[in-house]
């Protein structure tokens, strides 16, 4: 375990060194499983001291560009007005479990933030749709850098009503309900 | 590119055979990214076909099992209602691009379904968070099989306010704001 000297004072998000505080293990090598990376993301941001922290649905257009032999998976993606985003933080540390986010020795876990700085640094992010261009979309919502990888894309979860018919415990009236977590509707 | 043959009937997810229609590609090596399994997730279900196809907070308590190195990362966590939670759905086909959840012939793309088949098999789900036994989380909310490898948990996206200064382009009223996805407030 390391742990950074008290008072260290580091440039605020400048730098990769750990904080006054901040606590980081020399985590097991990270291949229990591998990704696929489907694409890249092209945002406004290419220093992480412009990204904001989180996602806006109004905020600025931003490109999910998809490469091939992906472009058929895309197939009737354009139903949803909201998607859910999956991409690689590709610039982050893994290894720091409990942070500082203000630098002021105050201490949160890895856990307890959507900090990109975490033992498999996969951000999520809800996006609006404006449209499909081939196997590009055009999305507001987003808070990650220029040229992030692509993991998944996904129909927002309270707009998906699932397709596949129900299991032996689930019955047809559960099937019709709207999703509980955010009252949302079918589509 | 592989296809089923037409009128090819498959018992209904009883195994992993292409469907009428269904169309695969020979994916890429997946290998630009590694991951790390951060624990197990205990559910009821130990077969595809008793899953239910999605989570639902008042659904059965199911255990986030997290190993050790990351206790630490745990802290705060217990402060937030609802949490995202990522996992590695590692019983799953990665390279059909266009399913048949139906087995009907009819066909969806991969990105236009939450289904666990898809280039990088990651699950999200929102779930309850009842309470927290040393490095075990009990929570309701999940869909997927019994010992399911965990990859990351998040506070509830809605819940979250950011612990981190704003930067330049941000301004102190937004980060007032509650955020605009679900209506949540900030904890």
């Amino acid at each position: 375990m390391r742990r950074a000297p008290p008072g260290a004072n580091y440039p605020l998000m400048a730098n990769d060194a750990l904080r006054a505080g901040e606590v980081a293990v020399p985590p097991p090598r990270a291949e229990d499983a591998g990704l696929v990376f489907i694409g890249r993301i092209r945002t406004p941001w290419t220093s992480r001291l412009d990204c904001p922290r989180q996602g806006r649905l109004d905020g600025p257009l931003c490109r999910l560009e998809l490469d091939q032999p992906w472009a058929q998976a895309l197939q009737g993606v354009e139903a949803y007005a909201r998607l859910e985003v999956l991409y690689w933080l590709d610039r982050s540390r893994r290894d720091i479990l409990l942070q500082s986010p203000k630098n002021d020795g105050s201490l949160h876990g890895a856990f307890s933030l959507r900090s990109p700085v975490r033992p498999n640094p996969i951000g999520t992010a809800i996006v609006a749709l404006e449209r499909v261009e081939g196997t590009t979309l055009l999305v507001r919502g987003l808070d990650c850098l220029d040229g992030t990888p692509l993991l998944d894309i996904k129909p927002d979860r309270p707009l998906f009503h699932p397709v596949a018919p129900a299991p032996p415990g689930e019955t047809a009236h559960e099937l019709d309900r709207p999703c509980p977590l955010a009252g949302g509707k079918a589509p």
